[in-house]
């Protein structure tokens, strides 16, 4: 059976602001200093699917863009819109039906659009694995990420560490922790973060919504009977923002039985915040990561970021801050505030300073 | 007799880059955020000497743009240019021999041209007592700033605080101290800072360069006599470039006998670097000095400067910084670094990156 990747690519998301606008979202920044995220993710997973099977589902404004970036990689009509943001059980649906129409069946192998993965060889063959598992065994698959540290900042997968095999049987997913459960997580070797990949037959998930999640499946139905039709545009924009929003995790996962994991253990990270940047990029000699021209004295353990060609950033003497420059803003930010970036945006759309959302 | 205003604008100066550049030094930028510091000077003196009578002594490049800024204020034949950078001897002999060629003789009035001063009503004050003294006695008159705190930075003036009068006689000229010198100083009450202006009669000034520096008088004898002939701009030209560099203060200052003093309290800064934002300038709740469009959350004693309408700086949780943006540069320093800043200078000349200088 073949493997279709599917990018889940419709977040907004405001922490990466200013870089991030609300006509650019995260997943469509260059943030590993190569590709945009989304292109950046369309080459790995390339490595278990053939780039012509893979599809990219994203907001409807942002398909133009998104044809553009993947131009030579990803087939156009492989980009989808979604009317409207309806979260990822919506998002997945959306792309398990337009598989079953054109494809009849297939393993999906469906992934985030904006997470960095440093061992992409080792990220390839547990997907491998992951889509060995769901064709052979039919049922839900999910990747696990081998915690490092005990964040409170994941959900965590609990899982039966002696299931034979390589595929361990999922026992509960739990929201995130405080710092002493998270802590207890990570020494009992039961626990995995949750990454947010999914792999399974189309027509697998397809009879999970129907069970589980009668509303969204029966709006899903609509829309796939449309597909290939005339009228698809209109009652894809009819019928999508009707669908309930609920995550996948919400509306199946967690009541799913005979889920199953793989643990993954490839240098993930989720890249929430500029704080990560210390993670996903080399340091200079003093710490700091520079994506920008610059001239640095005395300074370190900073994040330099411009997409103005050009222009310099010039530090002295300053600490542990990121600074992020744009052709209209400038953000300089303690790196321990970096989560905060979003009251920014909430200020400014206070003021109705729009042009810098 | 009539007063002549005379500011020396010749300086070159990196502490305020990026905003000061190679063509724009310090005394052209507007630093109050009012005018010009050129332009505040030629306002102030004006309390003193008709505007008609105020005269700028600055680099002959940079004579254009000073007759542009000062224009419907200067007259456009007063803003004298230096073929070349010959520090403040030459730099006040230049303007005494235009003074007495032009006008017989008058006294000159000589102010920096990159200071801040609040008080310019007391300003006024003192420098007319000055006026006054300098006419009557026929003496080299300057102004002692009367210290608020043990500076290391600036040079004193040891004056004789039981002499009769307003104006007193002044003993000593001394070096920048070290702190536990520069506090006993201060605690004296017998001294004050060195500002740098200066009172005299042209004709008496040059009498004491005729005495103490006749290499130099040679040549301004040499200029004055093609003053007001078609050989005028040549013979500057030739001569200029060959006056000994000396400064006003090595030159004749610590040399003569019968300097006076007066005492002046109006809130005097030489506005140094960056740091001295904090005392000249308003701020808010939090203590930041902002003279940008910006969105300001969580932080506090920051100096904000942009000279690029419309582009926001956005601070989130930063402390004791200087931000300082300009088209095609963004400077992010600590505070306590700001004199520090000529490194920079140095670091891209070094790196052949003029453009930034």
């Amino acid at each position: 059976m073949k493997a279709y990747g599917v990018i889940m690519a419709g977040g907004g998301g405001t922490r990466f602001w200013p870089l991030s606008r609300a006509d650019k979202p995260k997943q469509f920044l260059n943030l590993s200093g190569k590709n945009t995220m989304v292109v950046d993710t369309a080459n790995r997973l390339s490595k278990v699917a053939d780039k012509d099977d893979i599809f990219v589902v994203t907001n409807a404004k942002t398909v133009d863009a998104t044809i553009e970036q993947t131009k030579g990689i990803l087939r156009p009509d492989h980009i989808l819109g979604e009317p409207a943001a309806r979260n990822t059980a919506a998002c997945i649906g959306y792309a398990a039906m337009e598989i079953t129409k054109k494809y009849e069946d297939g393993v999906m192998v469906i992934v985030p659009s904006d997470h960095f993965i440093k061992n992409e060889e080792q990220f390839a063959l547990v997907l491998s694995k992951a889509i060995y598992t769901a064709e052979e065994t039919d049922r839900l698959v999910t990747v696990g990420i081998k915690p490092t540290f005990p964040s409170t900042g994941y959900g965590y997968i609990k899982y039966n560490a002696d299931t034979d095999g390589i595929a361990k049987d999922v026992e509960e997913f739990v929201e995130k922790p405080d710092l002493e459960t998270a802590s207890e997580y990570v020494d009992s070797g039961e626990y995995a973060w949750n990454s947010g990949m999914f792999i399974w037959k189309a027509s697998t998930i397809l009879k999970y919504f129907e069970r589980l999640l009668p509303d969204i499946y029966r709006c899903l139905v609509r829309i796939g009977d449309a597909m290939g039709t005339e009228r698809e545009q209109e009652v894809l924009e009819e019928v999508y923002p009707d669908i309930p929003k609920i995550s996948i995790d919400y509306g199946i996962m967690e009541r799913a039985d005979n889920v199953m994991m793989l643990e993954g253990d490839f240098g993930w990270n989720d890249v929430g915040s500029f704080d990560a940047f210390d993670q996903i990029h080399d340091q200079d000699a003093n710490g700091n990561v520079v994506m920008a021209d610059s001239c640095i004295i005395n300074s370190k353990d900073n994040v330099l970021y411009s997409t103005q060609e050009g222009h310099l950033i010039a530090t002295l003497g300053i600490e542990d801050l990121v600074i992020a420059h744009t052709k209209d803003v400038t953000l300089i930010c303690a790196k321990d505030k970096a989560q905060d970036i979003k009251l920014f945006v909430e200020r400014l759309k206070e003021e109705g300073k729009d042009s810098y959302l």
